[in-house]
């Protein structure tokens, strides 16, 4: 939904196999699962009107996946994040015609933490070409820290054909800043996840068809995609269990343990520099992305509602 | 030179078949080439001692698109380039034992002119594991300017390995300057040659191991690796003449157009931040690269010379 939405692709997706639910309105949202094989209508309506770890159209190993690293961020980043405050018609909505759906949650910092906010979405289209599916988890800092962001996203046009964005954004010109570089990309060695997720097979380098969006990323993201047709669905499932899976939740930890709650701290005098470029960076998202994107998929009204929350939660 | 020579690899090269002088003492330096089939102990002589557009361990489509490159820059910049002020033992330098062999050739800017210095370079290494041949040219321009710099070098490990970087790099954080972004890799489609290339089945995707190189390059920058050990040396001869070629003289010429003689002038008062972040950039490109190779392939004296040679040249 980040930084994936204007490729907008096709999608059949496969049935869900997890029955989840997510209560967004307590003061400590808590994840859970329980495994269902079968599908009651009633399952399928709450997960169509779900809430955001429902992710009713994923796969199993994508699934599960989604829900380890929102649970790991939610359990560390606690006692940070305030409870989401968005309308239930943001939360989750849906075009006029029901075949584009989508569920959003955002949860701010509290005052003290230096979480500017966390934020996660996904998004299924059935478009005239197919279905798609995009999952995003993306956390912002505030300027107490110059700490890099953290970005994942999965763009899945069929069950056999994924895009992955894997990504601690820079928050400063790394050309300038040779010690940031050392700090949070070659000190925590990033890069080797890139290279170990780049020794399987399927998997191929991905280029952003937005140039700014290649500008925005580090120099060790991850950005992927994997192909595998000739292996099917069950070689995605493994692919993503026995490759992305570990990848994400290792660059995941690095970020919680070095970023976000890594107590880095920028002087007063100097926050003024990066809550302008953090603030030009979000209002770009919106634009190149979102804000052409939303409309076309869900209409102007609401996308409209939407993209109003985002710019709200974004301060921008 | 600049970018490459920390991977030093290895490469058995093909023998020349032209024979070339170069008149860098002119005011006016004319690169004269005369096709020559056979190879006497004079030439041999000669291009061991040669100056930098002989190319003496290229392969024949390497060589005549350098000197393509190498004429299109001198013709067109002509009365912008002052004469090489090098001695000659920066100019052309090998190692004691002779199996490391180097030319450099620097031109600066004249004083009204926007181009800061051009340097080519050719850097042959037999090292115990095979030999290695590493090609450049970069252009730098002056503060008077903001218009991307120029940079393309090849690295050559084996008549049937190549590593092929071709860019221009930015000189401004483009997260912050859209207008920038736009107007030198969006309008200027620069990312279709990259595209083009990538069609290539043997080109891949190359990814430097220095993550700061990686950070320098521009979102359409070209970093890739041609392998071609099915089709022998003639397949590399091929691509180097219907893909790499053209892409390398398309994307040179947007450079002299948009770039060099685009005229786009910098305020007085904003030149200060942009020649600081040139000078760094020039200070971490000797330093990671050079500063550390150059004294082992070509032992402290010879190194600590040209260094100190390229060192005046860049002002650092």
């Amino acid at each position: 939904m980040v930084v994936l939405i204007h490729h907008y692709l096709h999608l059949p997706f496969s049935s869900p196999s997890l029955s989840l639910s997510y209560h967004s309105s307590s003061k400590r949202p808590r994840v859970r699962i329980s495994a269902s094989s079968s599908s009651s209508p009633m399952d399928r309506q709450n997960r169509r009107r779900g809430g955001y770890v429902d992710f009713p159209h994923l796969s199993a190993q994508h699934r599960e996946l989604m829900l380890d690293l929102v649970s790991t961020v939610e359990t560390r980043l606690e006692s940070d994040l305030l409870p989401s405050s968005l309308s239930p018609d943001v939360q989750y909505f849906e075009n006029e015609s029901g075949n584009s759906q989508a569920a959003l949650h955002i949860r701010s910092g509290d005052k003290a933490s230096p979480i500017d906010l966390v934020l996660g979405s996904w998004i299924h289209c059935e478009l005239p070409s197919g279905a798609l599916d995009i999952t995003t988890i993306s956390a912002y800092l505030k300027s107490s820290t110059d700490a890099p962001r953290f970005l994942i996203e999965f763009l899945q046009s069929s069950p056999t054909s994924l895009i992955l964005i894997l990504d601690l954004p820079p928050r400063k010109d790394l050309v300038l800043h040779q010690d940031y570089l050392d700090t949070f990309y070659g000190d925590t060695q990033l890069d080797k996840r890139r290279q170990e997720l780049a020794k399987v097979p399927e998997v191929r380098p991905y280029f952003s068809s937005s140039l700014y969006i290649r500008c925005v990323c580090s120099p060790t993201a991850i950005l992927v995609s994997i192909n595998c047709e000739a292996g099917g669905e069950g070689r995605m499932e493994e692919i993503i269990r026995d490759h992305v899976g570990p990848v994400a939740k290792e660059v995941l930890g690095i970020w919680l343990d070095r970023c976000a709650c890594g107590g880095r701290v920028v002087e007063v005098h100097e926050r003024a520099d990066l809550e302008m470029r953090d603030r030009l960076i979000k209002k770009k998202t919106i634009e190149i992305d979102l804000g052409s994107s939303l409309p076309r998929l869900f209409g102007p009204d609401v996308a409209g509602r939407v993209l109003e929350a985002i710019r709200d939660a974004f301060n921008t």
